[in-house]
């Protein structure tokens, strides 16, 4: 099929956008199509990239809130993930999908459990991912065998399924609950099948000291003495690194995806950014799971994102708007190594289109600035990934049927 | 008029609401009204309150950031401001209603130029709002008489307008932008006609330090002195005090408007919530100016400080989510001195309706939460503020024509 996006404004100026299969084809004179969506007014965006979440997490957005980590995680959230399966982890990644797709994301990185209903709901859902299955053994080595079979057999199933949106990974969680035996299993693993390896790194003290106790090193040195580290590695929220250690993981070109909400929500930290910048590494941005954001609005994560490091370093002029918006399209794009996050002739179509007939965004003195610090995600008009409209003002189709069933899985879930 | 809202949720109910003139008059049984509008599986809430913002200042959005203080009020802010005359201050009023109607502020306080202007457009738009001229006389006398006569002015003015809804103050700039004999009269002036006073107090630290310099005090201390504290008094941002300095404050019942957002952006500093939670200082929300925030999505505001202040404080537990909802409802009502906030039979019929129906409010498990951690002023409904109704299905009536308004006098302001 070929659409063309019409009158559409990008970077200031309007250009008719003509996209053929899952590719923009031509930006410039073509004014026919199969189907022709009038922009005139609007801006066309790429779509933005969610560099780290747990999408099935939906399921308990609101769930447990304003905890201490302990009773957060032990009290409410395991609890209620012991009694998850594949069933429940397709509906919570459908519902994910469905507001990712009004809020103008088309990408996402997901790591979580019975990964099989994620790519399930993503496959029936139209977005692009890359989706891994968390791996945690907590040491012991029976677990540490179960998950590299779960991990296999996730891969071959993603193999057989075949749908050239969706992308394996391998999710090793964290230092703190995957054994140096296995680090070294998945880093080979990955290697071999080419895969990305989605990590938490550096999220709180406590994995620093742990690390130090347990290896004799911090997670950063421990993690280049195996090898783990490379451009294959995207590590979620690296808060606590110092210089030199923002400098080793710059050096092996590991990808950073920053997730500002969930560090101030848990009371993690904050990411250093301006070191990052300097040291020249790859920031994405991702929300993580609902259960610590409460949503998966990109547009909500940039704002925060760019107002957290000027309040933190006391200085305004840090993350500039621009730098916030690049961090979630290209800066997600490349974490997960894929041709999106930017809209030029040849590229994957994942693109979103702004109204900008709305009050915040009007007068309309600078896009970006409107985007990053005035917008959210209500603002995107119509959603395209890979080339298929998934969302036309603001219409998805099956939504409310989605959201009904969401509902009554919950229901029983919590009656469970 | 008589309106029903009908089998809408209240605190997790399902109720009847019926509002007759400007006044909730039953919350109960009553089933017909003259316009009876269908809240099954919608939340019906207080509309929230704004109590620090300049509202005019959308003709600014995203028009200059990202720069130091300093560049950024003298190069940008300043200059353009100069060309702003009353006309401009209606229209960029008119935008900021709309922009509060379209996310479910129903009441705002607001101190700027021209503010004939802005009680034109509120007077049009149907919102409630405390009013006041800024009083700035950078410390010259025949500066400060023409801020007397245009503050007399203004009140007698709003008096003629005779608008229930808008009630009059006074908006003494700072303490580094007024002189002591102004801020005298000012205050000697508030209790003559009963006016709140609307004031920025220790945004940064170099405010502190001036008035030390100045006055031989810090600024709390200064205006305990001169007997300018009091229960009226409206301090926005209020960062930069020792504990000892909110005790004062709290003694003489001053109220804060907490403007996160702006801090953040602007890099001033973090408000001592914690501190003033401890000493029963009443806290509400402010989103400022648009120029340094650049929305008016309450919503967003009441996020950003939960989040800002667990993140600052280390602590996940503080601010939980129904003490940011309270700050942003019942918090500006009793800054304000205003029968609204909460929704009670006898109370002034200012409220919202939030369709519950939306992905980033599924599953569902707890309101305020999702309200506070994953909701955005898209998520209201309608919008209702002394008894009439000013949105309904999100729309507002004249909203296209009002933002070419506004894109036609912001061109001219550019140009001239």
């Amino acid at each position: 099929m070929s659409i063309l996006l019409k009158n559409g404004l990008l970077d200031g100026k309007e250009v008719n956008i003509y996209i053929e299969g899952n590719r923009v084809t031509e930006i410039g004179s073509k004014v026919e199509a199969e189907h022709v969506l009038e922009c005139k007014g609007k801006a066309v965006l790429p779509g933005l990239v969610n560099s780290h979440t747990h999408s099935a997490m939906t399921l308990m957005r609101s769930y447990a809130d304003d905890l201490n980590l302990h009773d957060w995680l032990e009290k409410e959230i395991w609890p209620l993930e012991a009694k998850i399966g594949q069933e429940e982890v397709y509906w919570g990644s459908k519902l994910a999908c469905l507001e990712m797709i009004k809020t103008g994301t088309t990408c996402f990185n997901d790591m979580y459990w019975h990964m099989k209903g994620t790519a399930r709901a993503v496959d029936e859902m139209g977005l692009r991912a890359v989706l891994a299955e968390s791996f945690i053994d907590l040491f012991k080595e029976d677990m540490a065998e179960e998950m590299k079979k779960t991990n296999i057999e996730f891969i071959r199933y993603l193999k057989d399924l075949g749908n050239e949106r969706i992308t394996p990974a391998i999710g090793p969680h964290a230092v703190y609950t995957v054994s140096k035996k296995s680090l070294i299993w998945v880093r080979e693993f990955a290697e071999k099948e080419d895969l990305l390896i989605h990590f938490h790194l550096a999220e709180t003290q406590k994995e620093n000291t742990d690390c130090e106790r347990m290896h004799g090193k911090r997670p950063v040195s421990f993690l280049e003495d195996i090898g783990f580290l490379c451009d294959k590695l995207v590590a979620a929220h690296s808060i606590w690194l110092t210089e030199k250690e923002i400098g080793t993981l710059a050096s092996h070109n590991v990808k950073i995806s920053h997730n500002p909400t969930s560090n101030l929500k848990l009371a993690s930290g904050v990411m250093p950014y301006c070191d990052m910048k300097n040291k020249g590494v790859t920031v994405s941005i991702g929300t993580d799971g609902c259960a610590s954001n409460n949503n998966l609005d990109m547009f909500e994560e940039m704002k925060i994102a760019a107002l957290v490091h000027k309040g933190f370093s006391r200085d305004p002029t840090v993350m500039p708007a621009k730098e916030a918006f690049k961090a979630a399209t290209l800066g997600g794009a490349r974490a997960l190594g894929l041709d999106v996050g930017e809209i030029r002739e040849g590229g994957l179509a994942d693109l979103i289109i702004i109204d900008l007939k709305r009050p915040e965004l009007s007068p309309g003195h600078n896009l970006v600035s409107d985007l990053v610090y005035s917008a959210n995600g209500s603002c995107v008009d119509t959603t395209i990934c890979n080339g298929r409209i998934l969302m036309q003002d603001r219409c998805v189709e099956g939504e409310e049927t989605l959201l009904e069933n969401v509902r009554s899985i919950v229901d029983d879930l919590i009656q469970a």
